[in-house]
């Protein structure tokens, strides 16, 4: 499902967008969800020890409400990340801010940031844009849309998916920014997943947990843990429809909108020209498919050599051989697409040509057998191109 | 030390090589070198699982000689791993018929690979030029360089290193192959020691560990290891000299050498503009400080910031965060050159200029303090250029 795709609305929610000039390019990066009183939420956030102020402030406030927000505030171009006390403080006085213009609390506001780490906050420009932030919301995709741009950073598009629930009653709808650190246990990601049905924190906490396992914790870009990751669940309970009897539509619509997202994160991941779908059978269990993938799509080596869509099959064995799972390569079988190409860790006559189509396109597979067990796992990954060392290769000079 | 510095040549050990036709640029493919009968050997291998034929029988050999070797014997161009067992049938034949040859036995001749993975061992080639290989060995500096040249890939010049020890009683002299898959526990990374000191197996394997953990294995080019690391130190006796009577000298020479083998390496990394030289302080112990220099020169972020002289500290504390060493951030402080940038996970007032001049060196440093104890390591590693994913992008096809 692409940016394009239709967006199917969740009852209870506003957006809105401005430009508070934080981005150089003068596009907008100041962006607010607004929620209707009651809205229920779940959070998830890095796991990296560096944390951005908005990351300290969010877990905070999730805690000391039990898990409701009235409004969500994202700026982009300033992660607000190793800056302090200051940090901080100008986080909680957005906040604040924003709160009394609203008539809200300050802990019911959620605040996120993505950009630049260790350059001070601007605190006084997004301050001044409050006010027209609030008055411009709108409940209309096109203000959704809107909203899903100004959050975006070195993305070169924005990323929404949208699942109904049962023919229109009630909606799972997600937005997300994300395109360079990108790695298992959440990367420079920011995704809002918002839902009409009725739910407690608790059922929430859970639904989100089990969906971003299988999905935003199974993807990698570059390797890279973000210090301001956050995905963020809100339920309006504006549908009517209580979570507990649509559990298992839910579930899956949940887990559909963030599969959506996180692949297209992958796809828009920089630099990337080819999504790998990889596909670790034949493991131990769900964590040793879950090292072997990592060990595999972090190889420098095994990525570049997909950026050439170079069916070097040797790379993917060496780094499934150094991933720390006592694997023995004698078992060990791999199939780029659907043909072998090594078997019992020794080279399977195949059509090399065959393989080079297969990893030209633009979404392809991999598929390594472990001859271990019965676990299995789908990891999707990228490749690394010349243009994500230019793109990285001058940030912040 | 460079390839052009003074070569002190241990007695007892001829080299030689000749153009087997396994590298399709026709340059000399195949290496020896053999020492004097009664020549003592240790030997260090990979940790990946996945390991070439070589690296099986070198092991084996190694135990069933309990540490003697008569001749090296390495191609290029082909890595015999992921070859099977035709891969060691056929590796047991070179070792065999060099064997043959020089009147030694089987095990008696140690055999290295570097090339390719997963492509048939060129083994009629090997064998049609053994004789002339033999025949044209000699003892001077000459015939050491000749090996040199011969066992590169991908690396854009020769590696050697040498130390005289006692004003030319003896001698220590190193020669490396190796720029990519560097990485720490060892590389695609062949290393031949040699002196001429008295020594049994014994003295050599705890003189080559020590020397080994603190050159080879806290070097990082791309964090990939290879399937046919190798480092090997031979000892003839003919200088007459017993090591235990040299032990400090023998040691802290060993030590230079590899430490200057190490740094070639690094700087002859695949695309490598910039060799940094990265300062881990304040550690609790070797160890944690290891994983943070590992975490720091892994991350795509940090390799490209660098690759373009780009001062983001804030990229190496989100590495630092992400390494799984329980840091307190606010307790982190950054160095580039000598120059403060970030103290206390804050950003610190600090001349950017200066430190973008710092990092546009060819060789720099970077200290990273954990506040945590006393342990410190110096690691070398280096950027990652676009240099870096062409030659990787099409290695293979």
């Amino acid at each position: 499902m692409s940016g394009s795709s239709p967006i199917f609305l969740p009852k209870g929610f506003k957006f809105s967008a401005v430009t508070a000039g934080i981005k150089a390019s003068g596009k907008p990066d100041l962006a607010l969800i607004l929620a209707e009183p009651g809205t229920a939420a779940a959070a998830l956030f890095t796991k990296n020890r560096v944390v951005a102020a908005p990351v300290d402030i969010g877990r905070a406030s999730m805690a000391r409400t039990g898990g409701r927000v009235r409004a969500v505030i994202v700026n982009s171009g300033n992660a607000n990340c190793a800056t302090g006390a200051a940090g901080v403080r100008d986080c909680k006085r957005i906040c604040s801010e924003t709160a009394q213009l609203l008539k809200a609390r300050p802990y019911e506001v959620f605040p996120s940031s993505t950009g630049i780490i260790g350059v001070p906050f601007p605190t006084a420009k997004i301050s001044a844009r409050l006010k027209p932030l609030l008055d411009s919301a709108g409940s209309s995709s096109e203000h959704l849309r809107r909203f899903a741009d100004a959050i975006v950073t070195t993305d070169t598009r924005a990323k929404l998916a949208s699942i109904p629930l049962r023919s229109g009653k009630g909606a799972v709808t997600g937005v997300a920014k994300g395109s360079g650190m990108i790695h298992p246990q959440l990367a420079t990601m920011l995704v809002y997943l918002l839902t009409d049905v009725i739910a407690t924190p608790a059922e929430l906490r859970s639904a989100l947990r089990n969906a971003c396992n299988e999905t935003f914790n199974a993807i990698s870009v570059d390797g890279d843990t973000s210090t301001n990751d956050t995905v963020l669940l809100l339920a309006s309970g504006q549908s009517r429809i209580k979570l507990q009897t649509v559990r298992k539509e839910f579930d899956k619509a949940l887990l559909g909108v963030c599969r959506s997202l996180a692949n297209q994160i992958v796809a828009d991941g920089e630099g990337v020209q080819h999504v790998i779908h990889l596909y670790i059978e034949q493991a131990k269990n769900r964590d040793e498919a879950l090292q072997v993938a990592r060990a595999i799509s972090h190889s420098l080596l095994v990525k570049t050599a997909w950026a050439g869509a170079d069916p070097n099959w040797g790379r993917i064995l060496a780094a499934v051989g150094r991933s720390g799972i006592p694997v023995d390569p004698k078992k060990i079988s791999i199939l780029i697409g659907d043909q072998l190409v090594c078997r019992n860790a020794i080279a399977w006559r195949f059509e090399e040509r065959r393989a080079h189509r297969e990893l030209s396109k633009a979404e392809c597979s991999v598929t390594v057998r472990l001859g271990r067990g019965n676990a299995s796992l789908e990891f999707v990954t990228s490749d690394l191109t010349s243009e994500y060392v230019k793109i990285n290769a001058d940030y912040s000079t």
